[in-house]
């Protein structure tokens, strides 16, 4: 039997990067997309409890299944798993992101939030993303690198708990030097909001924001990326940061 | 001066937790709360870029300013760093929230999102939640615990990347044994949607789902929750499984 690969994404069903991706997934396995009816950015781990989901039927062939949902991605996972799978997955692939999700990106995003899901719930999981730069997009450089790392996800154990950030860089002469295992860079978005007045006197509040990165170490994701490595970051679902737990152990008290 | 304290929380402005965190952090400190204008649990991480944000002025005081936002948790975060609070705040915090962010809930967390935002922007940052168990719901046996970690949080530093996930128990008898540092427990939530048909015979999915943790070691969350202690997680915005990156090495390639 081949195996079972769970694809959703943030960009919507009909993206450029899900359609490659689930290309990619067809060659090696059976294939069953759960993704958002449309754009779903920056919805992070949230999931929808308060109302019901919607799922809409865009294919039914041997092989290939794919539902739109009007959920998040984390809805997503956990009805495609829940429902939609006819078997427990045997991995979870989500992208390929239109967008970095390297360093801090990963809190935001939804492809992400996606992966950890799976993570949590037992399975493989790997997202992709494509760090678009306003040079020349194309998808083609990220094709043998996705390759290879499906083909490993298949053939490799994870370690628990933890799940796979992978980025994939466009250069200026479209080639790439070689896959890297990272950890995340530290960084900070430098939010400014403009508040503008709208045509009934009312005002309102645009975000902008700055990417500011001065974590670039030779072992960070957006070192490799900036020499045009792959960057594939190990993403804990245990948030637990076990070097200061020693450090905070002051804060216990008795009964107060 | 006072310190300059930003609260937020994602219950709405409204919610009783809010309305007691706020009257605790104005004993001590000069307080903006900028919150959401109603219920916004779930979002964890998730912020709006595509639309702009409204804002309404609730209370302007001495000391006390109060801000309800239509966007998430993490938006009121941005908003109030950026463009409510008169300088940089000495101190961030989320809640008092009504259910539990302890374990695995952390990922879906409004509440625990806000602050973990704080925390890559450099604030320090904790989060208060209050495990609702169907027991008389009562938040006064939190109070001497909250007090004291505000004060603590004032009075240290707290590790870079890093804030606190605070939970509290509510016990039988109404009393708390003391404060414990922890680490997140393993769990995950065992989805299943319950299918049914809508009065123009259209399926449509609800979430229910069973929170599983089969991980109650001496030093987790949920064993010093069960135990009656408030459990305090130092909660990192790095996710990078750093016990893995090794593993992880035969994963790397040159170029494809």
């Amino acid at each position: 039997m081949k195996p079972l690969i769970l694809i959703t994404n943030d960009d919507g069903y009909r993206s450029e990067g899900l359609q490659l991706l689930m290309r990619l997934a067809i060659e090696v396995g059976e294939v069953v997309v759960v993704a958002p009816e449309r754009n779903a950015s920056g919805l992070s781990h949230s999931f929808t409890a308060n109302r019901p989901l919607r799922v809409r039927t865009v294919e039914e062939r041997e092989n290939l299944h794919i539902y739109a949902c009007d959920g998040t991605p984390v809805d997503c996972v956990k009805l495609g798993q829940d429902y939609f799978c006819p078997r427990q997955p045997d991995l979870m692939l989500s992208g390929i992101n239109h967008g970095s999700n390297s360093s801090i990106n990963v809190l935001y995003s939804g492809t992400m939030g996606a992966v950890i899901e799976a993570a949590v719930s037992g399975l493989k999981a790997v997202g992709f993303s494509l760090v678009e730069t306003g040079r020349p997009f194309g998808l083609s450089p990220a094709v043998p690198y996705v390759r290879h790392v499906i083909r490993y996800a298949l053939d490799h154990e994870l370690p628990p708990h933890t799940c796979l950030n992978v980025n994939i860089p466009v250069t200026d002469d479209g080639k790439l030097h070689g896959l890297k295992v990272c950890r995340q860079s530290h960084a900070e978005w430098q939010d400014s909001y403009e508040r503008r007045i709208d045509p009934h006197g009312i005002p309102y509040y645009w975000l902008a924001g700055r990417f500011v990165c001065d974590d670039l170490a030779p072992d960070t994701d957006q070192y490799a990326l900036g020499q045009g490595y792959v960057s594939v970051v190990p993403t804990t679902t245990d948030f637990t940061a076990f070097n200061h737990l020693s450090t905070l152990r002051p804060i216990e008290c008795q009964a107060l």
